[in-house]
């Protein structure tokens, strides 16, 4: 068994057992679920049952939920999101708590729209608008070809272009713009030989309304190159201090708008980058 | 004004207007509204408030929807997710349609659960766990530094090595294995000279359990191949086939899980390698 199977596995022993049924992937459900659960201090376990867009899976799903629930000391909790009314009742007669995202919404929503809901399995995460998926494809195409400035081709294409020191963030948050929002982001690292010139790369300066930049503590830095590079002068605590200070004087200088990745994920970071760009 | 602005702009004049007020970044309270919504044949166009964390923001986000909800003839839809009772009620001061994704399920968890909720601000998408994080992006990492078998270094630690035929869907899915689970995953390109020997690159024989492979329909693949090397043998529809034929091939000998990923999106996909490895 491999490794991350066994971490699964070991979870097992929850106070609660958590069920997530969607006719799609069930991804958003399931991150829906955690928020809500994370709001008690509850030791769980979440286990996610995808693509039940038939009768004869929310019949088996049902028998391994009550499977679970006959050697489960505890009410297994179910999360529901089914747009299909008949597979949805067939998930309804598990032993569960049944908490149904579905349901609670669709009727209200019907009333002050004074439309009627398709009941159409229709999964945010299928392929579905193709256009838009081709996007995102070819938004974490250009990522991986201008990450690290990597290439100055198409450049003009970018939507937006990160800069900072070498180990700021900016490689996950380019590939999370990319695959999330199909917007194409490059990244440029800021070097020793930018602080020098006092300039930024020269094949940007014709691309400065698309900088937006990430800049972090020296501390956290000269952790995370030691693990790449330890013992060197480019993961000394000194030199990540002496990079930071150019890297933030010369956005300053340039009117970059700039974040801390220090104490942000890269969901937080594309969510303050997104709002600037939009001015929010 | 950068071309995604734009385009987000011109999304004004809809049916609809859509607000997400959260805490937090909104990320999954945007998704499960698009979910919800999609229910619908509806024009809508979505606009995310995120970090309303404490009162002033609650304030400014009502005023900001108020100006809209006058110039709009239509009622805004107002999808809140705020675990604060206080900015959650200013939030609803607003002359919108409500759907409050928190309260309607945060009670009657609290009974089931026999807690009271902690009502404490704790975004899904905050870095809070700090391991749990640096394990994404250090399999962030994994996933770049082993796309396209570039490197056999560490082969060893990866939870997951997707192999098939170039282009056929592998690094968006490696990455997003990673970016979202955390999960090391490494990704080899089955080549001419593999079906020649009719064999797996050696380095692979050692980690026959951690493979999962991916297959293409053969027009969709000449297609996309086309794009990047046009009239190329390469990108012709002769060889796209014969490639995917030789690697079926290996792939059953070998009792190797494959997919096509020809009308599935990366989400899919990574669902159903998941469900796979977990024998769901």
């Amino acid at each position: 068994m491999l490794e991350f199977q066994k971490q699964k596995q070991n979870s097992e022993h929850c106070e609660r057992i958590v069920y997530i049924a969607s006719d799609a992937t069930g991804i958003t459900a399931e991150k829906f679920a955690t928020s809500l659960l994370a709001q008690f201090k509850l030791d769980y376990s979440i286990i996610r049952i995808p693509f039940i867009d038939h009768i004869n899976k929310a019949h088996q799903a049902v028998e391994r939920i009550n499977t679970h629930a006959r050697i489960h000391p505890n009410k297994i909790i179910l999360f529901t999101t089914l747009v299909n009314a008949e597979i949805n009742a067939i998930l309804h007669t598990c032993p569960a708590f049944i908490v149904d995202l579905f349901q609670a919404f669709i009727q209200p929503l019907e009333q002050e729209l004074g439309l009627q809901s398709t009941h159409v399995m229709n999964s945010l995460h299928h392929i579905g608008n193709i256009e838009a998926y081709e996007k995102r494809m070819e938004a974490i195409n250009f990522a991986l070809m201008h990450d690290d400035g990597q290439s100055h081709s198409n450049l003009e294409l970018a939507d937006i272009i990160l800069i900072g020191v070498s180990r700021s963030g900016k490689t996950p948050t380019s590939l999370y713009l990319a695959m999330q929002y199909g917007l194409k982001a490059a990244n440029y690292p800021l070097i020793p030989e930018d602080f020098e010139r006092q300039a930024f790369p020269k094949i940007l300066t014709k691309h400065m309304d698309k900088l937006f930049g990430l800049t972090i503590d020296a501390k956290r830095l000269a952790n995370i190159r030691h693990e790449r590079a330890p013992n060197t002068h480019y993961a000394s605590f000194n030199n990540c201090m002496h990079e930071i200070y150019e890297a933030e004087k010369m956005m300053r200088a340039n009117n970059i708008t700039y974040l801390s990745s220090t104490h942000k994920s890269i969901e937080e970071i594309a969510t303050t980058i997104l709002q600037c760009f939009f001015k929010n």
